[in-house]
């Protein structure tokens, strides 16, 4: 059992990445997974839950409402949670898919009355412009709303803020990311957020597939898939945070669905004109070792333990991971 | 002239980097450097003063106290200033040495009643440990000190804090830097502090050199130095930022003292255990163009904008480059 001076953490969703957020967290100190909602169910233990017992009940029986004596079913487990139980902040592993639906959650939260810290690890630069619109709501709220908290956005997004400060102007800030997954049922969600991005998909067709769909798509691909100009909220956050407007902002990437291994390492290039006018290009670069769940949630509570100072502080509203990083200088 | 909404900055310290900061704020409409004091006298300007006239002062007459209308002579340039002058923030663009030096003015100004933000891009452990002293005078003084927000520490100490939201636990953090510069001479008071880091050398025995041992020294050397295992401030700040331990932080580096192209690539790894038990390393490195210069003075006003949102807020204390940062999570 941990300290009660811990951070009661939330975790809502728990496919691929609620189950990853609940592993980081089960060994840390200075956090303790208290509660977790899936759509048909809740779990709420004060001094933690067992990620272990959850993850097999969540295979087992379909949702972590059947996680006991913890669990409760439930067809509001969101509402049911929030109303009910003590969480200090929220990790919103959520699909990203409607491109409201980030956004309709944090109406759930305005609207319980619950104030504390919540984190995305959203992609979509139109889901942060929906956040945007309900920014004074969530300040009203005395919510801290953190945004855009994963690897990219998030990670790669907070390195190209302090690689920005080097220069006076910047020119151009290149994401290129390399995601292998052994088997991409394991990331149902995500995976099909990736081939939204494809040419002749959007959100809701990729949405609809069904898993045979997306399993006879991707033995087209190889398993591969290609992703070139996506919309990614990395733009927005970087032009909000004043470092460049958002189509000099470009992200792109392979994923490979059948192999762990990396198809290329992650990186983020920031190319910028020093004040002496020399044009230069500075480098960040992930480790290949390092996997997609660990740069994801790594960030989201780092994020998630900042936004808890903030809010200690009386600090409310909506901010992305550039905001939190010294600011460029125009 | 710029607009009265600008951030009034003041420069203390007036050698190559003080210059080059003043070169750096001159086309930012957010920021406008007002005010400089050297050892002999200072200069103020509300609208801003001009590089060119006021670099030209300090070369033909040996202070910024010359630069007419806005200059005036003193002994005790600092102290006149600072009680007589509106400045918002400062950068302390001075000499690390004597180690003291940066905490006895920090001392000036909370003895002075100045309100404001100050930055620093010092270099030692033993000078963060002096500032460790008097952080509560220094939020009782109303004064938001950031320290360590150069290049190393500083930028590569940020992307250090940034890179290790990804693992569960740091096991290195290792900074190599290459500096080329064409002319020792501009870097006067730095080349003194790098040749106290070497083996027979320290602070006392290195700041004593006359420019003609500097020049003799050198001569030997080939005009470079090779530093490893320096003492440098990184390793309190990633301590302090709950990181790691100081002594899984090493800088070293390269520095040639007769050619701006940098002997090699700067860089930051940073190598830790994922939660899945995996071993990576994540790099960060800095583009060759980008002069040390660039790379110092560019995050010094990015944390100087990023304190002035602190102090706004009644944030005052010591804070350092990683503090800024989203937190690791223990």
């Amino acid at each position: 059992m941990k300290m009660n001076s811990t951070i009661k953490v939330g975790i809502l969703g728990f496919g691929g990445l609620g189950q990853a957020a609940a592993r980081i967290l089960n060994p840390k100190q200075e956090m303790t997974w208290v509660a977790t909602a899936d759509l048909k169910g809740y779990a709420y233990c004060e001094t933690g839950l067992d990620p272990d017992q959850a993850i097999a009940a969540y295979y087992d029986q379909g949702s972590i409402g059947y996680c006991d004596p913890y669990g409760a079913l439930s067809n509001n487990s969101i509402q049911d949670l929030l109303e009910t139980k003590a969480v200090d902040g929220y990790f919103l592993a959520l699909p990203n898919l409607p491109n409201t639906f980030m956004a309709d959650v944090a109406k759930q939260f305005i609207g319980s009355g619950w104030r504390g810290v919540l984190v995305d690890a959203l992609k979509r630069t139109s889901a942060v412009e929906q956040l945007l619109q309900i920014k004074d709501e969530l300040a009203q709220a005395g919510i801290t709303y953190l945004t855009g908290c994963g690897a990219t956005p998030g990670l790669l997004t907070a390195a190209a803020t302090i690689a920005a400060q080097s220069y006076a102007e910047i020119h151009s800030v290149k994401i290129t990311f390399g995601v292998g997954i052994a088997n991409w049922e394991a990331y149902r969600a995500t995976i099909r957020e990736d081939i939204a991005h494809l040419p002749g998909f959007d959100v809701e067709t990729a949405r609809g597939m069904s898993d045979a769909e997306v399993e006879a798509f991707l033995d087209k691909t190889n398993g591969i898939l290609t992703l070139e100009n996506m919309e990614h909220a990395d733009d927005i956050m970087l032009e909000l945070a004043g470092i460049c407007d958002r189509d000099r902002v470009t992200v792109g990437g392979v994923v490979d669905t059948r192999n762990p291994k990396k198809p290329l390492s992650t990186n983020v290039k920031v190319t910028g004109r020093t004040f002496e006018g020399k044009i230069s290009t500075h480098t960040f670069t992930l480790g290949d070792e390092t996997s997609m769940a660990a740069n994801v949630c790594g960030p989201a509570f780092g994020y998630l333990k900042a936004g808890m100072a903030l809010h200690r502080r009386g600090i409310y509203g909506l901010f992305t991971a550039a905001d939190m990083m010294p600011k460029f200088v125009k």
